[in-house]
């Protein structure tokens, strides 16, 4: 069987061409967010989009025509009905309100998940897991960080408390390197809910924290483990670190300052060698 | 003895003053340099400097006035014949040539290094030794995360081939969390100069690469280690990964892609446990 032939791409000069609608007042909108889309920009994400681990689909592409040759191969892979247009950098500009340098832009679809469907990627009972949950993460470069380090690091899914922010946010996709497009996700209400989560699948919950009780590299890691991690100033909630196991990183006694995804992917890679 | 009382802070309405010169053009500076000096911005680098820990003096320090209370018991540390500036934001964004937010700016001094002086830092041979050593690493964030993780674990000293960009940057002395500040660093020319430092310092190399030869959870670490790493895409050149020993961190198959300063952090941590 040979596939249809890909429709060539459609070249667009109006910045206002309706067809572009999500691609406008882009920056805006990443604030308040885009009703089952999310934006990916720059060709390592667009790419994880178009490969088959990408775990959503695309609305359209919107390309530098000078972008269209080096991902031919790419593109071919992506369903004849998703549209992929063209515009100049300056048009581009226009229609995103802010400058464009990588021409690399495209829409993709957060589909929809059944109330109650099992968490993709968790797997069954038994079976050894490793599952990274979030609390109260706000910063994008954070998020997008831990979710690479969690792909690095073969983690099976994360989990997000309400106060963690969106690991589909523009930047948090492009700070992940795409993994954040890969790693299977699921907010929940808040860190109870989280743990909860954890006893219903039979996961260990690990707090990491600076004032952890026992030093990780010590730790022979559970079979089944939720890495809960906090933000870097108040860090995880004391009641919340009262009533789990604690685990630290020792760090030189002046300067107790690790980044928190860099924390995790030291948690991550120590979790991980095990399974 | 009582410390002679520090003078009051000096208020600059004019953009244009003299004594301001050193923040004028900020961005245009950073990548010139500046013959000596360096920008410092925002509290925790501030602060660092004013701490017993910076290697480095201060020429001035430039806050918008509601800064200065907040800041007043750090500020007393500071010698009496180094002027404080006060500017309103405004004032300040006009200087430096972009917008301020915080508010808080000082200037450095490089001071200088006596050729052939040694590395401040380094313990005496056959003491416990841990240098991390960055070849062609041109990215501000990743040295800046470099030095904030050889800080967290203690590394005594930094080596930068003069590939590799200038920890002083500004930006990259916000990253670090000021670590830039303390942890000792020496521009060497080439991975080469590196290695005959290493070499004289009885520093055992240890070359980080995704292609490396031996685990990292496997190995035991040297007692005096130089941890080299290189640049993200290309990596270390290959040729001096054939003569050296070299680590691997083991990754998901389909996603081999770690931070440099991500997997420094993980080296660092495994090779200071012993120290």
């Amino acid at each position: 069987m040979t596939a249809a032939p890909r429709p060539a791409p459609v070249a667009i000069d109006d910045p206002a061409d309706p067809r572009l609608a999500p691609y406008t007042a882009m920056r805006e909108r990443d604030l308040v967010g885009r009703a089952g889309r999310f934006i990916v920009e720059g060709e390592v994400t667009l790419r994880v989009m178009l490969s088959a681990r990408a775990r959503f689909g695309l609305e359209s592409v919107l390309l530098a025509p000078e972008r269209l040759a080096g991902l031919a191969e790419a593109l071919a892979r992506l369903p004849g009905d998703v549209p992929v247009y063209t515009a100049t950098k300056p048009v581009m500009s226009a229609i995103t309100g802010f400058p464009i340098h990588r021409g690399v832009l495209g829409v993709g679809l957060r589909g929809t998940e059944a109330p109650g469907a099992p968490l993709p990627g968790l797997p069954p009972a038994l079976a050894p897991a490793l599952v990274v949950g979030l609390v109260g993460l706000t910063n994008h470069d954070n998020v997008g960080g831990l979710f690479r380090n969690a792909a690095a690091f073969g983690a099976d899914a994360v989990l997000l408390d309400a106060g963690t922010c969106d690991p589909l946010y523009r930047k948090a996709i492009r700070v992940s390197a795409g993994a954040a497009l890969i790693v299977p996700f699921r907010q929940l209400a808040d860190a109870d809910a989280i743990l909860a989560f954890a006893a219903r699948h039979a996961l260990e919950p690990l707090a990491l924290s600076p004032g952890g009780g026992e030093t990780l590299a010590a730790l022979l890691p559970p079979a089944r483990t939720l890495l809960l991690l906090g933000s870097e100033g108040p860090g995880l909630p004391p009641d919340l670190m009262e009533r789990l196991r604690t685990v630290r990183i020792p760090m030189a006694p002046e300067f107790d300052s690790l980044n928190v995804a860099t924390a995790g992917a030291i948690a991550l890679h120590h979790l991980s060698r095990s399974a």
